[in-house]
This record gives C-alpha cells, structure tokens and sequence, in this order.
C-alpha cells in the first residue's frame, strides 16, 4: 500500500477526534493529533500523501512492524473461529500462547497470566508478590515508567506520576545505576554498580527487609532513557533478593520480545526474575495483550489458594492468536537476531557517529533497536537541551528538534531532553541507514542551542 | 457452525493450559477448566459434542451473543487495514467509536477516554474526579465491584477486595439501597429510598464533603446482586452530589449498551452522570475495549492542563472497529429493544413464576437481559442458600446447583448464594424459554436443601 492522499477525509477524522476523543496524557485543547490513514512495516502515513518512517514503533510496541501478513491473517481466522470467549475456560490459542511465552522465558517462568495491557501486568506482579510474602512494600526506581492505573503509577519514578501520586503507602523509590548522570558520584561502570547495589542495601536495611514484598526494575530502563545497567546490577539485586526473600519483579513490557536483540533483556544479564512483565512486543500490540510470567514458587502459592485478582479479558482468544502468530513470525523470520544485528552493525555505529559529528548529543546509548541519545547544551557539563520535566516555552528546543525530524519524513520518539530511536525490530539496514540520514540533518537544529 | 466431538483435541488443550496458563481469581490447582471449542449466538460448545445455552454471556459482556458475522467482518476488515496505531494520532475508527458513543451517552458526556477494560476505566474516572475536584476522597457501596486494578479493587465492595485492601486511604464505603435485605430495615421501597440516600448524606456530612471527590455508583449494580434501585435513589445521589460539588460516577461497564433494556441503565432513572465508565457490551468484548464518557465540565478542566493518564492502547482500532460494528448492529437489529421486550415478556414472568414454585427462590429481580435469583435455605428468614462468601463444603449446595445446570445444557452465572440470567441481549424467545425450562429442573436441587 502506499499514501494516497485524501485532505477532506483527513480533515473529518481529525474534526471527529476532536469532537469526540479524549487523548492520553494531554492537555486536548493544547493536542493537534496527525490523522493517519495506514501504515505498512516500518512507515505510516498521513491523508495529506505525507510518508513517515516510525522512528517510535507505536509507544514502543509494533516490534514486528505494521500490518505483517501472517500476523494480520492470524488475527482474520481467529476472528472467524472464535474471537472472544471467558478467562474460565480452556482455549486451544490462549494454551497455545502461553507455552509459547513459557518456552521463551527465562528460568522456570513457566505459568503466564494474561492481560489486556502492561500496567495491568504490573499491577498483578505487585499483588502476586504481596500475596506470596505477606509483605507490604514495593521497592522500585525513580528512573522509571510502570503504567497508569493506581498501583503501576505509584511504582512509576516519573513525573507522570505526580499527579496520581496518593503519599505512596506501600512504595519505597530508589536510585538505579545510570553513570552519564551518577546519583553515586560514580567515575566507572564498576564504581556506579557497586555504588548502586550499596545503596539498594542501604535503603533495604533502613526499611526493613522484612517489610519488603518486591523489587520492581525495568531490566533496561526505556521511558526513562534506555539506560543498560552496569553488567553486575542485576545479579547483584537477584542476589540481595535471594538473601532476604523479596520478589524479583523485572518489568520487560517494553524490553521484552525481540526489543534488545534477545526474547528478554534479562538474558543479557543472565538474571532469571521470579515474576517477568510483558505486554507490547508479545503481539505487537494487534490486538491488546500484556501479562505476567510467574516462577514456580509463586505460582504454588496459588495452587491451593485463590489467587486474588482478574480481569474480564484475560487470555483473550483474539489477542493470544495474535501472540502465537507474532512469535512464529518472529522465530521463523530471526526477527530477535535481526534486532541483535541491526543494533551492533547499523544503529549503534551510526548513532555513534552522529555523536561524534553533534555536539548537541550528549550519549549514546542502547542495543539491538533500543537507543536513546541525550541531548544537551553543554556536552561538559551535561546540561540536558531542556530541564527535567519542560513543558511551552522552556520545552521549545525539543519541539524544534521534532519538528525537524518531522518536517524530514522521520517520526521521532521524544522525552525530555532525548530522543529515542526505537524502530520496528525488523527494520531494514537500508530504512535504518535512511532513517540516520534524516536523525542527521534534524540534530543541526539541536547544536543550534549550543 | 455445529458441535464436532474432538476429545483428544480437548485433551490437548486442557493439558497446556493447566501446565500454563494461570486462571484468574482461582486455586490453581482446584480448579478444572471445561476446554471450549467454539461458540455462536447464545451457545457454545465443548470437544466432547457437549453444546451450552449460555446464560452468563461470558462475564456479562457478549451482548450480541458470539461470533456475530458483521461484528466478525468489521474485525477482520480493519485487521486488514490498520490493525493497531499509537493514541496520539486521530484515527478513522477511533474518531467514529467516539462519536458513536456519545451520541449515545445521556447528557453532555461527548468525550470519551477509550481503555482496554472496565477497571482501566475505574481508575481513570477516579484519577479524573480527584484531579477535577482537588479531593481525595471517593465513596462507593459495600455491594459492588468495579475491578481488579489497585484503585478500582478498592473501590469495589465484594470480598475480592479484601487481599488487595492496603486500607483503602481515600475510599470511603456506605450501603446503598436493597430493599431485600435492607441495611436500614425499610419495609417499602419509598422507605430503602429515603433511608438510604439519608444514610448516604449522614456519612458525607461526617466525613466532610469539601473531602469528597466523587460517588461511584453501578447503575445497577451487577456481579453483587442486580439490585434495580429504587426510582427515586439515583436522582436523590444526583441531587446530593450537585450540592456538594461531588462528581458523580456511573459505572456501566456491566449495566451498559443495552444490558438492562436501554443503551445505557442510567436512562431508567433520567439521570445524567458527570463521568459514566463502558466496557463490555460496547462491542460485546470481541477486542479488549472499555473507556469513560466525560461531561464537558470535566473535559474543560483538561482542556489547557494535561490529562494525567493514558495507556498505550487507548482508542485501539481493531477494538475501535469492533464497537462501529456492534454500535450499528444493535441499532438496525433493534437488540436494546429486543432486551427490554425479552425481560418484560418472557424472562421476567417465566422467572416469577419459577419463584412461585421452587421454595428455594428467596426474590427474582431484574429487567431487560439482566435478572438475579436470589437462593434462599428459608424464604421467611431469608438466610442465602449459603453463607456469604463460602467455600469449599459449606458452598456445596450452589456448586449442586450449578452441576445440575451444566449437565442439562445450560452454562448458569454463580455469585454468592445468587444465580444470575445474563444471557445475550439478542437471545431468541425459544432459547430464552428454553433456559428457563432447563433452570425449572436444576431449582428442584436448590430446593432439596430447604
Ligand atoms: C516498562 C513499562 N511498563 C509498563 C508500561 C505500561 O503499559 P501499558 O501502557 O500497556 O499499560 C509501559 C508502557 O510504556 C512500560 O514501558
Ligand atoms: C461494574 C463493573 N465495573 C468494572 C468491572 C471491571 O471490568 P474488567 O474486568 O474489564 O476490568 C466489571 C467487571 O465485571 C464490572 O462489572
């Protein structure tokens, strides 16, 4: 397919959002949402004939691309078989999707429960492991994005939360490594790690261990800025949660499925978690889906005990068809390597690069299809292009910057004061190399602030 | 489509999704899930060649029975088109699911914040009431449920909650009217109304109402007992809340898109909620969908202020073209219609007169494809079949029951001591007489425990 433009159905969709639609995270008289008319792999594009390469894959989502053939299929038959149908019962795609969840995995992650979305995941990983220990806290890290309803919220370190933000009975925040911006005065991966893991001891000691059901972390950070933990983060905490009995919660809702170049991030660290969060990439978010992957241990709690929460569209038939046909496509396409590749041949070089060329790029950081550069006024002092938080005015170099992309046929994934490349995990070596050519001219307007 | 036994499929399917698929709000390992092969209209069927009238519509959502060809065209042709894209775009499908919506909302509820479920739903209502009115506080009846995430589980009433309870800081519960078993000993319908709604003002003048966010009503209430309030209760809360400055809350994730004869149940009592929560029926569950109405004040209030909320998901277009197509179906095949003709004619009489011969039958109550009946072990007394909340031995007499449903041919909705006749809202006047016939049967086993 391609664009075929259409202003005056443009414009009426648009009338009718506007009209009628209340947006996410917006101020909707402040909103002017770009109507789309399709998309197809790793493009979409407007009712003006206007092509943009999804530099966002959705919010981080579409891991496989838009519109995949066999996944579309996938979703039409089941559809035609049996499209919905209770969470009671025994369904031969929602069996099938979770062993195939299972099977990838890390660990004995073996026993999935199903939900329609990532925060739902995690609001089910934070009642699964309060209801194992018999413990009220939740550790999780300022740096951090968890999901929208209220537990998922309270977990979440960023500003989104403010809002929500009900004092936190039950939440205790913490500082992740991230040594471009040490909170531990940190000079080294080694010290930053070491420093990190001493202080999650610290506050686990002041708090009570005792009193500390879980440890939630994005096992790479992605909202937050896909920040790659130092080697030895993870099976440090793995091991501070062993001695005391909490619950490992890593959340891969964005991390997950191909995202990193592996199934799950956490196999970069060789960490297997005891509840692991998924959703987004799981199905490529075709049909909603998320869920959680639950250890032995946990899951015998529940086996003569009810487990205490659900939701009406667990395991939902359509959704789990999508999953099933995403992770086939995935296998039988090496769409996981093709990530792994991308990453370590074209993205990162190039990212590099770019880096080397702006000085409005502060870092570089990433793997597989996940990046992140921070941009910056001052590659010194590491002033960010805009302070935490920005909004109008003060937020202007950002908006520019985007609007560059934009104007260039590049969507871009912006947060604060960076921009995430973050693209379809099967995009190809020529639309990536595309795509850095477009990051390129766009990151004049950024030096521009220097 | 028909029956086709298949018990080594059956077997197949049963045996992955005990080894991996963690049920909902169940002891893993007590529970035995039938393994379902498909469904249509009012029926489902098992691998064995065993076909089911389903009185529960699933969990109260198929509200156009299973596998409608129009619904099931619209699905597969969007999934052809543009199965997913991200919610800050205006989509061609999401505009038009939003303005199907309101134009079917009571009042001035023309905006519509699109979720992936009922309790999303719950929880963005919650945060927009706080956020609009600067209060903490939310109040919500003892006889309820609105979901599973962590505000909605605290709002609800029923015992799901209490595993969950972090001692609800800002919910604040108070009984609403139940004339049949009234909190306030009312003889009269007039009486539970005007004892109730003092009940109700009583509690917010002693918990301040400069505190109080918003009320959260169900319409009618549904899992806890489908409780018709009395008329004048609704508009009494409508009053109360317009004098204190308090959002009222109507959640018809349940109660909604024609449940209870009328697009929306608010319509049976004339009164316009500030905020009104959907799932369900709004395309009768065949892609994950649910969201809020939002009246034009609240709207106002993040007209130029961020909204602070959103999912990934919201406004999904495959979910999106699921609620066009059911929209437009029960408009032209006149399903609310047939619901209220359904309930008047045929299972509201055909289910006094089963109370009038099985003793067991304590109170039929109801209306449209929305009826309870409540199993009593005395009809004087009124002491339920079984003790609230039971288990195990001492809930033997409703599992019996229930037995005896499914081996006739009829799937019966359990809650409590109740059954609930929840069918479709389309079921024919022959399989509705049908049900009745098989449940005049299975009462004769309730009645054994008199
Ligand atoms: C790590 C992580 N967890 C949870 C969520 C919430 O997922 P959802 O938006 O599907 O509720 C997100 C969403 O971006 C996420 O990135
Ligand atoms: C009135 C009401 N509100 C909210 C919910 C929660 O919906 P969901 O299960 O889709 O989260 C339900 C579910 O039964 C409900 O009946």
């Amino acid at each position: 397919m391609t664009p075929h433009a259409d202003p005056a159905k443009g414009a009426a969709v648009k009338a009718a959002d506007r009209a009628h639609v209340f947006h996410s995270w917006s101020a909707q008289e402040l909103i002017d949402p770009l109507a789309v008319a399709g998309a197809e792999g790793a493009h979409f594009w407007d009712y003006e004939g206007n092509r943009y390469l999804d530099f966002t894959s959705g919010l981080v989502y579409t891991n496989i691309g838009y519109q995949h053939p066999k996944v579309v299929t996938a979703v039409q038959e089941q559809a035609g078989r049996l499209a919905t149908f209770a969470p009671a019962f025994a369904i031969d795609v929602r069996s099938e999707a979770a062993r195939l969840i299972a099977e990838r995995t890390p660990g004995d992650l073996d026993k999935i429960f199903f939900t329609n979305g990532g925060a739902e995941a995690v609001e089910n990983a934070a009642r699964m492991a309060r209801v194992h220990t018999g413990r009220p806290k939740i550790l999780s890290a300022y740096r951090s994005y968890h999901g929208a309803t209220a537990a998922a919220i309270n977990l979440t370190g960023d500003p989104r939360r403010w809002a929500s933000d009900n004092g936190s009975a039950g939440v205790v925040r913490f500082w992740a490594p991230f040594l471009y911006r040490s909170p531990f005065y940190a000079k080294t991966e080694e010290q930053e790690c070491a420093r990190a893991l001493r202080h999650l001891e610290d506050t686990i000691a002041y708090e009570g261990p005792q009193s500390i059901a879980a440890i939630i972390l994005e096992t790479i950070p992605g909202t937050a800025g896909i920040m790659v933990p130092p080697p030895g983060y993870l099976p440090g905490v793995r091991e501070i949660c062993d001695r005391y009995g909490i619950v490992l919660v890593l959340d891969e809702v964005m991390a997950g499925f191909g995202r990193t170049g592996t199934w799950f991030a956490a196999e970069h660290f060789d960490v297997v978690p005891d509840l692991l969060t998924f959703a987004k990439g799981v199905n490529s978010g075709y049909v909603p889906l998320g869920g959680v992957a639950i250890s032995g241990e946990i899951a015998d709690t529940f086996a003569r005990r009810p487990y205490p929460g659900g939701l009406t569209y667990s395991g939902h038939p359509l959704a789990c068809a999508a999953a099933v046909a995403t992770i086939d496509v995935m296998a039988e396409e090496g769409v996981v390597e093709h990530a792994a590749r991308i990453g370590r041949d074209v993205l990162g070089p190039g990212l590099r690069d770019l880096a080397d060329r702006h000085p409005s790029v502060g870092e570089v950081r990433g793997l597989g299809a996940f990046w992140a550069l921070e941009l910056v006024r001052d590659p010194d002092t590491r002033e960010p292009l805009v302070p935490y938080n920005a909004s109008g005015e003060a937020n202007a170099p950002m908006t520019a910057f985007a609007t560059a992309c934009k104007k260039s046929g590049l969507w871009p994934f912006i947060n604060m004061n960076r921009t995430h490349v973050v693209p379809a995990c099967n995009i190809s070596e020529t639309e990536a190399k595309d795509g850095l050519t477009l990051l390129d001219e766009a990151l004049t307007v950024a030096d521009a602030h220097l």
